[in-house]
C-alpha cells in the first residue's frame, strides 16, 4: 500500500516532525506541503534539517491543494482545523494535531479554547482502554496534546486498577518546541538558556481538561487534575511527574504488577527496570514513551514518571502511529523505538 | 568590623559560591583555604572565576589551619563537618553548609544519611518562624538544603495560616550544581544538556525529612511531604513547585494576602505581581526568592512556585545571611538582591 | 561625589546590563529608565532580575526627561544615538552603548551602517594604546563593540611588537544576547539550543571595520581583518580565537612575555598561567578578560585566545570602566572581576 | 545480502551511535557487543535510548567472542584497536572507529600518540579524492576523526582546485561527546553548560597531522594547518570554520562553482544554497555535511563553513558508508539525510 500524504503547516514545528518521520515511513508518498504566510516560498527556509525536501515549494493551505490525498496531516493554530476538515471529503483520512477535536464536550471547547466546537474525534492514544478500537478504520483522527500523553498514560493504568484516589498532582517540565515557532519575549534562546520557569499554574493551562477528560474515563468517575508545566532549557522533550494519594494499602512491587501488566503488550511504553528513572534524552527523536512508577509509604502517595519527546509521541510520531491503526498497517509501521543520545 | 573568614572545602561548588560573596561583603576578610584532594594546588586551578584569588594555596582541611579565624565556613561532603567542628573552640562561628546538624532527630539522621548524628544547630532559615531569633548571637549554623530551602518558603505560610492540609506535594526542578562536582557518569555535559530527568523520586531524597521537619514546625502537626526533583539542564537555580489540597474555601486573593503578609518584611523574598510566574534566571547570582501563589478551584489545590539560586539562597548566600544575623551584623551585609540575566 | 545616570533603552539587555551593574556602583544614583515601545510600562515587566528596580516606570526617550542628569547612557539601536545625543548639553557626560561614535571614517559609517556619520568619540578601551588618556575629562565616550572589545585585545599586543603580519583572522564564538532582544525565528531557543551555527561570514559583520581600525591604529598600517561569529547556545559571553602569520621567529615564551608586558598593570586583563585556556563561564558577570597566548611553530602562527562577557566587558561594564575614567573616579569603582560560575 | 556486525566498545557514545544506526541499517544483524570494565552488565545501563538492545549482556573484547562475525566495529580508545585487529582473520571486515590506523606516517603516529605504529588502512571518507575507489572491496577501514572530517571536506575542494595557498586556519565547535564518556572535571554538565572554551590549542590537537595528511594529498603539496578546537555547551555537533589566503582572483561565485561541481554527486554533502549558513542542529543525527564558501575581498581569504553531527558524519555514520562500499552495498544504505530538530 502506498498512501499519499498532504501536511498543512508544514513550516511549523509539529509540521517539520510529521515530515521528518514521513520521509522513512515506507507506505508513504509525500505530497502537497502548505503553509500560512510563508506559503510561495521553498520547504528548506523553514526546516533545514529536511535536506530531501529541501526545495519544495509550499503552497497555501485550501480545500483544493489538500484535497486529492488519502491522508492530510493538520498542523493547525487552534480552531483552524475545523473548518479546512469540513472541507475534504469523507474518504480522506484526516489526522488533526491541532486541539479542535479533542473535547468531548462543547461547553469545555467554549470555556478552555473559546469560539464554536468542531466535534469530537476518535482520539489517537492507542494505548488507553478502549482508544485503539476506535482508531481502527476511522477517517478522523484527534491527536492528542502533547501533556496529556505523558500524563495520561503515566495514571491511566493505576486509576483503572483503583489504586489511587481521583485527585491527581501532574508536574511536566517541557522543552521549548511544544510552544510553537511563535516569536514571544520569554521564548527566546537569552531568555530560556540556563533558565526554568513556570507557567499556566494553577489550572489554567488548555491541556488540564484534556488530560481530566483521559484520566476520568479510564477510572470510570471524574478525576480533579492539578496540572502544572514548567519550561525547562532544551529543544525537546517532556519529563512528567505524576502523582496520587493511595487508595489502598499497595507497595512499589504491587503497582509495578500493575504497570507491567497495562503496557505488557505496547510497542511504544518501556517500564524501565527497577531503579532506573526516566530521561527525556532516552526518548529523544522516537515514539518511545519511558516509565518508572514507585510508592512513597512515608507520604502514602504512589509517583510515576514518564518521559517523551513531545515533537515525535507527543505529537507527529502519536500522530502516525493512529494513522497507521486507522488504515490497517501494523502499528509500528515507520516509526522509530531508539532515541538520539547523547 | 572586620571578621576572618576560613573556608574549608574551597575548592567545590559550595565553597567557591562562598568565596564569591565573601569577596564582596564589606566586613569580611578571607583567611585560609582549605581542601581534601586538592591541597598543595592553588584555588585557580579548581575556580577559574575568582581571579582575586587565584594564587592562593589550598591547605589541608585541619583544626590548627582553621583554628585563629573568627567564622569557620565548611564546605565539606556529609558526614564529615560533625568532628572538624567538635575541634574548633567555642568562640568561633562554625557555619555549616553540610547535612550533618540539620536534622533536630537523631533517628532521622541514622535512617537517611546512617553513622552517628552530630547534634543539631540553630537553622539558618531566617524567613521560617522564629528562626531568627536562634541565629542572633549564635556560634553553630546549619545552612539548609537547597531543596528544603525553596520548598519551606513555598509552604510555611499557607500551613502556618492553615489554608492547606498536612499533605504536600513538592516537585524541584533543579540546575546540576547542585550534585556538586563529583565526576558521576550522568552529570556529565553529554548526558545532562538537551534532557530532564527524575531521580529519587518516591520519598528516597535525603532533604525529605528535613523539609517535613520544617513545615511540621510550622503547622504544628506532622506534615506529610512527597518530593520529587528533577535535574534540568542548567548549571544553577531551582524552580520548585508545590501544592497541597486547600483545608477550606479560600480564593487567590486570600491567599495571596497570607503571603503579602509573612514576606512583607523579609528583604530576601519577593512575591511577584499577580500574573507574573517565576523563573530561575531571575535569581541567578542573587539571594532573592521568587514566589508566586495561586489556588486551584477546579482542582482544590494551593499551588505555589519559587525560584532561587541553589549556590546563593539555597547554600553560600543564606549562610552568609545567617552569618550576618550571627554577628550582629545588618542581614543584607554584602548580599545581592540583584540577578545576573539574561 | 554622587552621579546621576540615566539610562536610555533601559528594557534591552544592554540597557538591563548597565543597571545591573549601576545598581552597585558606589558613586551613582540611578535617575531616569526611558525605553520607545515599553514607556510607561514598569521595569519589572522586562528586567525580572532587577528587583530592587521592577516598580519604576520606563518614560519615553527625549531631550526633557534625559536632561538634567550628570551622566546619560544611550542604549539604542544603531543609527538612533546622534540625534539623542546632539540635543543634550556639553556638560552631560553621554555614554553610547551602540555603533553610532565609533567609526573614525564617514565613508566606513556610509558603508557598513548607512545614513549619516554622527561623528567620532573617544573610544572606550582603555586597554588600547592612547585611548586612557583620550577618555580621562571627556563628556562623550563611543563603546566599543562587543566583538571589537575580544577581539582587539587579543591581538593589539602583538601587532604593536610587530609579533605578527598584519593579516589577521578572527572567529568569535558568542552567546545569544548580543544580537539582543529582537524577535528573530532564529534566536528562539527551540533554534539555539543544541546548536551552533555561523552568520555574517566573509567580512559583512559591522564589527569587521571597527575590528581593522583598532588593529590598524596600533600596528601602524593597515591590517587585514577576517571575521567569523559564530552563534553558540549560551546567554553569555564571547570566545575569541584570534590568529595572525609569524612576522619573524618568536616562540611561546617570548610571545609571552610581550603579552605580560602589555597588560601587567590592567586591572581585568588577566594573562592565565600557561597551559590554562580560556573559558566564557571563567568571566560571566564580570569585567574580567581571560586570555592566553601560543605560537604554533608547525603552522608559523600566533594564536590567542581571549573570553569575556559580551554583557559586562563587551559592552556595559566596558562603559562604566571609561565612565569613571572621565569621571575621574578610580577605574574599577563598581566593577567586579569575579566571574558567577559554574 | 545480511551481514553480521559485532561492536566492540559498545557502551561508549562512538559505540552507541554505531548501534542506533545498525539498528535500522536494513542489511545488518547485530551481533555480539563488548566493553571493558563494564563486561557483564547489560547494555542498557549505559545506552537508555537503545531500547530495543537494552536487554543484551555486554561481554569482554576478545578474538573469540568477535570472530565469527563479517564485520567488526571497533570503538576503542586510541592505541587499543591494533592489537585486536591482529587477531581478526583477513576475511573479517574490520572497521576502525579509533585513531590507530589513520595515520600514513609512522613518525607522525609516534610524535603524537606515542608507542608502536600499528599500520594504515583504507581512509573512510569516501568524498576525498581517491578514497571511495580503495574502500571498494577492502577488508580494513580507518574512520577518520571528527574534526578531520568537517576540516577535510571544507577545504579540500579549494585546494585541488588551487584557490587558495597552502597555508589553512580551521576553528571547529564541538559538542561535548566527541570528547567520550570519560569522568574529567570540565567535561561535567555543571562546567560546560553556559561556557565556551578553548583547547587543544596551537597546533597541539593529535587531529591536526591527520586533517594536514589529506589536505596535502589533495593539494599535492605540503600544506600548514593552523586548528583550534573550541568546546561549546552542546550534547553533538562540530561547525567549523575553515579559511586560507586566496591564490588568484576569485570571487564568491567562482569559488561556489568549484564547490558546485566538487560535491555534485556526493549524496551527503549539501552545499546550501546562497545567503544560507550552516547551523549543527540541521545535521543532527543524520549523515549530512552542509556546507557553504564565499570569499572575503576585503581580506583576500576564501572563508567555508561545515556542519556535521560529530558522532554521525563524524564518527559512525562515516564508517558505515565507508562499510557499505567496502561490502559493494549502495553507499547510503541505512543512512539517514534528515536531521532531528529543533
Amino acid at each position: 500500500m502506498t498512501v499519499k500524504v498532504a501536511v498543512a503547516g508544514a513550516s511549523g514545528y509539529a509540521g517539520g516532525e510529521a515530515l521528518r518521520l514521513l520521509l522513512v515511513h515506507p507506505e508513504v508518498e509525500i505530497g502537497e506541503l502548505t503553509a500560512a504566510s510563508s506559503a510561495g516560498t521553498p520547504l528548506g527556509q523553514h526546516q533545514r534539517h529536511l535536506a530531501p525536501l529541501a526545495d519544495r515549494m509550499l503552497r497555501e493551505t485550501t480545500p483544493e491543494i489538500l484535497g486529492g490525498h488519502d491522508v492530510v496531516f493538520l498542523a493547525l493554530p487552534h480552531g483552524h482545523s475545523g473548518a479546512v476538515a469540513a472541507e475534504l471529503g469523507p474518504d480522506v483520512l484526516v489526522v488533526d494535531l491541532g486541539a479542535d477535536h479533542r473535547l468531548a464536550n462543547a461547553a469545555d471547547w467554549q470555556r478552555w479554547y473559546g469560539g464554536e466546537h468542531a466535534g469530537t474525534w476518535p482520539y489517537g492514544l492507542p494505548e488507553l482502554p478502549g482508544a485503539r478500537e476506535k482508531l481502527a478504520g476511522t477517517k478522523r483522527i484527534a491527536v492528542p496534546g502533547c501533556f496529556p500523553t505523558g500524563g495520561s498514560l503515566a495514571l491511566a493504568p493505576a486509576l483503572a486498577a483503583g489504586l489511587v484516589r481521583p485527585e491527581v498532582s501532574v508536574v511536566s517540565v517541557t522543552g521549548t518546541s511544544g510552544a510553537g515557532r511563535s516569536l514571544k519575549p520569554h521564548l527566546l534562546g537569552s531568555e530560556v538558556m540556563g533558565s526554568a520557569s513556570a507557567y499556566g499554574v494553577g489550572g489554567v493551562h488548555r491541556h488540564t481538561p484534556e488530560l481530566a477528560q483521559n484520566l476520568s474515563a479510564v477510572a470510570g468517575e471524574r478525576v480533579t487534575v492539578s496540572f502544572t508545566p514548567v519550561l525547562a532549557p532544551m529543544p525537546r522533550g517532556i519529563l512528567t511527574t505524576a502523582s496520587a494519594p493511595l487508595a489502598s494499602e499497595v507497595d512499589s512491587a504491587a503497582a509495578r504488577a500493575v504497570y507491567e501488566k497495562a503496557y505488557a503488550a505496547e510497542p511504544f511504553v518501556q517500564l524501565l527496570p527497577e531503579g532506573a528513572w526516566p530521561a527525556t534524552s532516552a526518548t529523544l527523536g522516537s515514539n518511545n514513551v519511558q516509565l518508572q512508577v514507585t510508592v512513597d509509604a512515608d507520604a502514602r502517595r504512589l509517583i510515576v514518571v514518564t518521559s517523551i519527546d513531545n515533537l515525535t509521541k507527543g505529537t507527529a510520531g502519536g500522530a502516525i502511529q493512529s494513522m497507521n491503526i486507522a488504515l490497517g498497517l501494523p502499528e509500528s509501521t515507520g516509526l522509530s523505538t531508539v532515541g538520539v543520545a547523547p
